[in-house]
């Protein structure tokens, strides 16, 4: 144990110039200890501020994976298993922040706050005793300047006995400053020794003590629970492997046609009169002003006897024609191919849509025929299209120009269409329909639509 | 295992609003994704932020430790077990230090990493091949617009052709982009459940084997380290206290003095006038101008024939007279009490101070009269002390004022004084002195100051 330098109380009184030398390298002693102090607890707050921010950030990751349940994925029906999944991790990262939270507790009761205190109470000690001790001494020596003038005259025995008590006042406080500065400066130089020690292993303890709680809360669940994430997320991994071969073989498959299935005009295919549903693009006319049109290609499809259109960006399809009993011709408008009409019976609406093709256009007129003549509702819809097949043929070949029969009439949808009417009658139903054959089958069936939209 | 929705790509050629629909809810659902994994991302990030952090302050935090050692502690003479034990724990941080540092790098790799990557590939694909699909979307709407608008002539049939590859072309690229689109999201909804989950696994696993390696460091020497340190700091607690209660002690009994230890002139003990050594503050009269002088109150201190003066604040004391052979007389001046002159033999140098007490004046002009008779140099100085006692007494009573000796000289330190030799003749020393005896002992030792200073 090596000896400690030590201010001796018996030289407080005399106040000598070797004592004063002796305690100022006490004081500088004590000052670059404050300097080293505030540098080391500056280091020791950056620990424990890591280790809070680090408290707060795994609290923050615990709860951001408790929100992925609450993210309303409008595919979400799958996601039970990643949901349980995330909150096993999330309470695996809560224990683990309450581990680092206690870990940042106890770096702030047992480093942070002893360093702390030793800087506030040791070392501002020194400091305020060092003040004291200043001003003691000045007092001092300004009552000895004025003792030392006093006269040798006799009459001045009491000025002299007010002054030597003045000195002897000033002395004593100067000596009781002095002997509590060196006994803290004495103390310190023991308190030196054990105020940096204090703090590291409080520190130290506290991170044993992390890794101890550390090791349990991993070594009994842990594992299991890790493999069995690690074996699901292969599994997953592998479905979508083959998922993505699958798709890159269709994919394949699908682009290897000829490039006549994207040319709107060559179909290959006959053309496929008994139809009694139909869906696909066409171009609708509508009118923008009293002399302009514009020409809209949206998806129209058949519903039952209805007539149905949904714009591509639109939800679902709205109503645009009850076709019974509607007329269906072919009609020439504005030099475009393939036009024809649908009016209703009473004459008073009707429409110019547009097909792709010539086959869409035989095809979408036959149908349309077929429809409105009622044939979904018979026992044997397809039987009697196509007795009717002959028949429709003949609507295919427009009359008259649209453009000439339009001429003087502002509203094209109530002008009467001079279309031939079908010669052949269709029979009608014998029996009311029942509500399930109002809907043909393969009919596009609308997509059902989760209630967060 | 929940069946996963899909994109059918066999839908993708068609494009109908059916299809978009299903399309535009895989779409939401790869933007809540998105937004989730940008939150969970952040949330990760702040963790990551947070150990990169406290490898960083860990780091500092041994480095500092080791800083104790570079201080220049002026009482660093006893810190040799201090630095020994802040080494060790310097030691201890900076290998605590490694395992945060590669915790850190760990969850850069293993967590922070296949989360960007899962948003910086997969999800910035999505969006990617989204753009492309509205733009190829777009080109095909254009084409099928020109396309619609082809007239009935049959002299345009090579524009017809023309427009019909273009449609061809641009179906093609739109068809191509909706399969890749969809392949994406369809890959998206695998990839959804093991994108948090990978990450969240390499958080784990980091976060293990940085326990088990924590335990690893602590558990095979920490224990007895941290024991002995605690030992350590015990002990030099409980010496702190012994000395803390001896000093109190000793402050109380030094306090506890009668108030005349504090008066100047309250002086008990009788006057000794076989000193050959004295040390204390005594006031010395500067000339400061032509007619003002200035009184200093300075440390004076006998070593061996030298009289020496230290000013409180000096390091260490200045040579001001050679006292062999001077003379030393009781003076008035400037009717301050217990003044008193010495003069050197030449008479070219003298000085006068002024004592605080009359005890004090009477023994140091005793004791600097037994220097300048080189008393010291004898074989038993204080017994040739004690012959030359009664002598020396003479010198106490002033024989002129000072004032008026010194009318008309304008350097009182050339004047000559009168003084009275002392009649009785020191016997000189028989022998040459040797080198320890010209330091009497129990000269004040003046401090010896380290190398720093």
């Amino acid at each position: 144990m090596p000896a400690v330098h030590k201010l001796l109380l018996e030289d407080a009184l005399q106040d000598s110039p070797q004592t004063r030398s002796l305690l100022s390298v006490f004081e500088e002693d004590a000052g670059t200890l404050t300097d080293y102090t505030n540098q080391l607890l500056q280091s020791m707050q950056r620990v424990y501020g890591a280790q809070n921010e680090m408290a707060l950030a795994t609290e923050q990751l615990s709860k951001q994976l408790l929100e992925y349940e609450k993210q309303n994925f409008t595919l979400g029906k799958g996601d039970e298993e990643v949901i349980s999944t995330l909150q096993h991790f999330a309470k695996a990262v809560e224990e683990l922040n309450s581990l680092h939270a206690e870990l940042a507790t106890q770096m702030a009761d047992r480093m942070v706050f002893p360093m702390v205190q030793f800087r506030e109470k040791d070392l501002t000690e020194i400091s305020t005793l060092k003040e004291i001790f200043g001003i003691s001494s000045d007092e001092h020596e300004a009552s000895m300047v004025k003792y030392s003038r006093l006269p040798k005259k006799r009459e001045n025995e009491k000025l002299k006995a007010e002054i030597v008590t003045e000195v002897a006042y000033t002395r004593r406080k100067q000596h009781q400053a002095s002997m509590q500065y060196y006994c803290a400066l004495n103390a310190l130089q023991y308190r030196k020794r054990v105020a940096m020690l204090e703090p590291l292993l409080g520190y130290t303890q506290a991170q044993m003590n992390f890794f101890k709680k550390g090791m349990d809360l991993v070594s009994k669940k842990m594992d299991s629970f890790l493999t069995s994430v690690s074996s699901m997320t292969q599994s997953i991994q592998a479905q979508l492997d083959s998922e993505a071969e699958a798709m890159r073989l269709s994919q394949k498959e699908l682009l290897s046609v000829d490039d006549t299935v994207y040319m709107p005009d060559r179909d290959l295919q006959p053309v496929n009169r008994t139809l009694i549903q139909k869906a696909g693009y066409l171009n609708i006319r509508n009118k923008t002003g009293l002399v302009t049109t514009a020409w809209d290609r949206l998806y129209f499809f058949t519903q039952g006897g209805n007539l149905m259109c949904q714009p591509r960006g639109a939800v679902a399809g709205g109503m645009v024609l009850d076709l019974d009993n509607s007329s269906v011709m072919a009609v020439e408008c504005e030099d475009r191919r393939y036009c024809f009409q649908i009016t209703s019976p009473s004459g008073k609406t009707s429409i110019i849509l547009q097909a792709e093709s010539k086959k869409e256009y035989e095809e979408w007129i036959c149908t349309l025929n077929n429809i409105s003549r009622q044939i979904y509702l018979t026992d044997n819809p397809e039987a009697v299209a196509i007795r009717l097949n002959q028949t429709a043929i003949q609507a295919v070949t427009p009359i008259t120009s649209f453009e000439k029969r339009l001429e003087g009439s502002p509203h094209p949808d109530r002008a009467k269409p001079g279309a031939t009417q079908p010669s052949t009658e269709t029979p009608k139903a014998s029996r009311n329909p029942e509500p399930e054959d109002l809907i043909a089958p393969g009919t596009p069936i609308q997509f059902d639509i989760p209630s967060s939209f």
